[in-house]
């Protein structure tokens, strides 16, 4: 796979000379227009050490205006990183549309790394691989341009340029022991990388091999890529963008959906209820103490109909946590920031830290349900966010975090006494709008749309529990013992 | 001070219990109203260990909308915390407008725990005091309601507690060595928290003293005074709340400003230049490299005319820095997200980590430049943004930060020159926009409005340096060195 880097390609000085000033000015007017559309572009610089790596970030910087640029280099994690899933720093980093993102050893660096050092094995190395392309796919789905420069050195060429680097007492700093011993397991390294470029050269994302010796070369190379790839890209006409989702009608299996074989008959007490939820709360309480103080954190998901009772479930399990321990984020309107990125992104940005809980009130299921079926969002799009987020909440609980998701159901008699109960009570009237009378006239979509967001997300990691909601002392005292349970097993 | 909470109040049980559906329902509807208003409530919860503060919060969120409260709670600051000034990390917990911040152990815990500790004596404690008058006021100024809360409890009751608490061993993991250490330094933080109220209890923002022994006295106390204070906030006339700054005409003293003895004829031979900026670069190049090893970070802020050139400023300022190491903020219309907080919220956001440099394209100088001239801002608005900038530059520089600012200058005629350059370059005419043309207009009204920035904001900690743009190669090589000497200063 290298030998073709591996040619001492160079590019002489004049015909490079002749050539910069009109790569320049194509970067910056690609730039220029980039700001108008409707898409990032993320260039991944990874490589060899002595590469030229940082060398080209700098001459992107120089030839581009820096200030579209969002150039992000990754070291050691810092604690705020540590504590959450391992992409979540890459998320932080991940340029909005319209500007172009450099990350400087980006997700790669880290796999392979650990390849090299022998922490891992070919399998492992495989699993995360595997993990990056649905990532990486999910980027490019989503509508982002993926860029990986890849800068490749031969063993002599290594061997000669650290030796020069050390020599010079102005790049001498550069070369560490880290350096020294990367040049030794250099033969491990090519055959790694070998592997990772394999692995992860896919359709939607290709790498591109450039040969790093050359000053000229490289500069030229990765000018000419850029321009190239990003302007086909602007050519592109949207729709042909659209991932070709093998056209899946939701075929109704009758008009029984999951949600009907939900007993809402389930009743409790008031007695029984008192009882329950205090012995409930307790039980939370002391097992919420007990995520903290071990870090681990616990993200509760809760979905279901308007006026389903989420608010008090909520109530109900936060009145039972140290209010330093949680945070309750409520779903609504993305703000302008939230909607620049990728639909996931607003949801990534309130990972809890460790032993923290997070409770969402809506969440990103709203893609498959109420962006599905008023078509806010194309159906290939609702189509593949039953995969991707499949794998973000693999991501999640992969790294130890209880995900908890409820639905919690009523049915259309209960919604329309609990809505009248509503307008007459002052108290509560702002909790009911217009959105939500228009809502209820779409019932069997929505019901429809629950179904298969079960089918296709109720996982092992991260089941999902439908609730009797007609009787709320019954909802809420089974949300809590399902939750309770969920942390003790964890726990 | 603290006598009058020492008192023993208690409130009976039956009276509470007819209180508390009154209370609730009277939060939740001024959570309710909150929302359309146009400015954040910030409540601090402040006072002796086991004087009720987390079951105050806990209350809170109990009775109110958890949805609608933003919780902090401040421990050890993490490792992106300790890299930046002590105030980042309250930036970062500030609510939104419309929303309820609840800051638990706040700015107030470090001096006070400092101070008791015998860490720092009465004259760093005023001055930690004194910036945190001049932090609230600020706050109070920009339109938030900031509601202070001390919970006290007497030496007897406190150890009366402390005894309780151990005794049950649901509740005996909250009391640790800490604890311990606070009672038996109990008289020293009784004086230092009395000394630390009486110079914070300002008329903008007053301590409210609450008598933590009593469960039920204290919660409705807390409930009783935040229902009062906020709706007084949202019936005040927003008139009104503008501060009755002394009517601080800008009197113009005579035609001539400060830029007027700028000496426009400085040029730079093309030979000189070259060899000039070479030798800065490379000088840059090394004292960037120091910075970073020794997590010394660096603020420049370009504030300049229309066409005075500052992006080429910045272009041959980051040509000799590597591009892991800086980042480029150009400051444009804010976000929404950005438009719901303080205006000085946004450039915080950006605030370096250790070792960075960070270059402001156009800063937050814009509220005493175009938000003055245009009116954008109230004249009280952009008239306390002189104190509030430097107080704002002064925390930066007092943690290290080397802060750079340069007024690019050129004169009229120059500008005209160069517009008409621009609409001749296809290439440079995206940078010409009809606002530009606008603002030259108004050329007379932005000198004084310079003038009078560069005599309100050059500080000691914080000179401006205004630089002699009409030639642009003796510009870059004058702000080349200007950045050079002020790090070398530094480091």
């Amino acid at each position: 796979m290298f030998e073709a880097a591996e040619l001492g390609r160079t590019l002489d000085k004049g015909a490079y000379k002749e050539m910069v000033p009109d790569l320049r000015a194509g970067l910056l007017n690609l730039q220029q227009d980039l700001r108008d559309c409707d898409f990032p572009v993320i260039l991944l610089i990874s490589g060899a050490d002595g590469a030229g790596k940082s060398e080209t970030v700098n001459m992107l910087h120089q030839w581009m205006d820096p200030r579209g640029i969002d150039t992000a280099a990754f070291d050691e994690p810092t604690d705020e990183e540590r504590e959450r899933p391992a992409f979540w720093r890459y998320w932080r980093a991940l340029p909005p549309k319209g500007r172009v993102g450099v990350l400087f050893g980006s997700w790669y660096s880290d796999p392979i790394a650990q390849r090299v050092e022998g922490r891992i094995d070919d399998d492992v190395l495989a699993v995360m691989l595997k993990r990056i392309n649905t990532f990486e796919k999910m980027l490019v789905d989503g509508g982002a341009l993926l860029i990986k420069l890849w800068f490749h050195l031969g063993k002599e060429m290594q061997v000669e340029r650290v030796r020069k680097l050390r020599k010079n007492p102005k790049t001498k700093w550069r070369i560490g022991e880290r350096d020294i011993a990367a040049l030794k397991s250099y033969d491990t390294f090519r055959a790694v990388a070998e592997q990772t470029l394999r692995l992860t050269s896919t359709g939607e994302a290709p790498w591109l091999i450039i040969e790093g010796y050359d000053e000229r070369h490289r500069n030229a190379t990765t000018a000419n890529h850029i321009l190239e790839v990003v302007r086909k890209r602007m050519e592109m006409d949207p729709k042909t963008l659209r991932g070709a989702t093998t056209a899946w009608k939701t075929p109704r299996q009758g008009d029984k959906t999951i949600l009907d074989f939900v007993d809402l008959e389930k009743r409790l007490e008031k007695k029984d209820y008192r009882k329950e939820l205090a012995r409930l709360q307790g039980r939370l309480s002391v097992l919420s103490r007990a995520a903290r103080e071990r870090k681990v954190s616990c993200i509760v998901v809760l979905e279901g109909w308007d006026a389903a009772g989420k608010g008090g479930i909520i109530r109900r399990v936060t009145r039972a946590i140290d209010a330093r321990s949680y945070r309750v984020i409520t779903i609504a309107a993305p703000t302008d920031e939230e909607r620049a990125h990728h639909y996931l992104w607003r949801f990534w940005r309130h990972i809890p830290r460790g032993g923290r809980f997070t409770i969402y009130d809506r969440s990103w299921y709203g893609r498959v349900l109420v962006e599905r079926v008023e078509g806010f969002a194309a159906e290939d799009e609702w189509i593949r966010a039953y995969r991707e987020i499949n794998e973000f909440e693999e991501e999640l609980t992969d790294h130890g975090i209880v995900l908890v998701k409820f639905w919690v159901h009523i049915d259309r008699d209960e919604q329309l006494a609990r809505f009248k109960a509503r307008e007459e009570t002052s108290f509560k009237q702002h909790k009911l709008t217009e959105e939500d009378w228009r809502n209820r006239e779409k019932w069997d979509d929505y019901a429809h749309a629950v179904n298969d967001m079960v089918e296709r997300t109720s996982t092992e990691f991260a089941p999902w529990n439908l609730i009797e909601g007609n009787d709320k002392r019954w909802a809420r005292v089974r949300a809590l013992q399902i939750l309770c349970e969920r942390l003790e097993k964890a726990l």
